[in-house]
């Protein structure tokens, strides 16, 4: 421990660097301007790290995050029940809202298939997603987690399990982004799009 | 406000986003990882926040941050007290403090001279520095703020003060960083190399 920095100081950047994607020269950054914060605005950022972490729970359907039992989502009427989008994690559920297009509802698996992370099939919650085919009058199932390996392989997985129980399972298109250039496209995409052409 | 995201974990985000540098993207990011901390480690992030901004506080004669009145630096007695290394922030004293070299003492101005945000000579703590000077037997002051705008003109103003008291300013040197190589060099700073070259 240097001397040349307060104790508080130091605990508090470790706990940043804790966080994804935060380096430990960031956190002192971020550390050194909880600093310079008024006593109502640490207090307010303080509390609302325990109250979201007290007040949010996972939906007991979806299982993405929620205050209620049962997310808005689950619960509104209006949303169609016959088609599930299952994606890795809440912020994918954000993703979709933001389209305003997409008017089912969704599984959060809280995670991917990753034997090099040590994460396997039942760490995710594939259990409830089947449970929720078997319970309800499912159509189709959209299985929308990342066209990584992880994502590809998580998909390929809950389809084998889905469709021995006579549900339609689809999976997201890929191909050229939108506003994107032939010429910027690498080449997996390139193919991609390539081979999912559709006819105009 | 959005139905998909539970309000305790939007306005968590809200706090992460207010904090330099972080995004709302990234805000969000964190905000879910948080909710996958267990309850011991969040209240443990959240504590630390509270923690450190009632604990630490500015010493009463460097302005660093510290823990106990006087700051671990000025209150040892082997530090050269005759020295006194004038920097912008702590982030800055805890980058003197790693070369292990330098053996004097420092003021932290916490900011810069910046019209364009409205700060002036009077929001730093450039009276305590002079109080210094005129209290005890100091013999050179470096002025070791960036050499940016605002660091050459806080670093100007503060050595026009000094002067008439009688103490040695000093500037740290400008020129080629060591590793770096002539021709990846900005052409003001390979002026500076030039201008303040040395006998060898």
């Amino acid at each position: 421990m240097a001397e040349y920095n307060a104790l508080p100081l130091v605990k508090l950047a470790e706990q940043f660097a804790r966080l994804p994607g935060i380096g430990m020269k960031t956190a002192q950054r971020l550390a050194y301007y909880v600093l310079t914060m008024s006593e109502g605005e640490a207090k307010e950022f303080s509390e609302a790290i325990t109250y979201a972490h007290r007040a949010v729970r996972k939906c007991e359907i979806c299982q993405n995050f929620t205050e209620p039992k049962i997310c808005p989502i689950c619960d509104n009427p209006r949303r169609d029940s016959s088609t599930i989008c299952v994606v890795e994690g809440p912020k994918d559920v954000a993703a979709f809202e933001r389209t305003n297009e997409y008017k089912g509802k969704y599984h959060v698996l809280h995670g991917l298939i990753s034997p090099i992370d040590g994460i396997g099939p039942d760490q995710l919650h594939i259990r409830e997603l089947l449970a929720r085919i078997n319970d309800s009058n499912v159509d189709e199932v959209i299985m929308a987690t990342n066209p990584t390996v992880e994502g590809e392989a998580t998909a390929m997985y809950i389809s084998r399990l889905l469709k021995p129980l006579g549900v339609k399972v689809t999976r997201l298109a890929f191909g050229l982004p939108i506003g994107g250039t032939l010429e910027y496209a690498d080449e997996v995409t390139l193919y991609k799009a390539l081979e999912n052409r559709n006819e105009i």
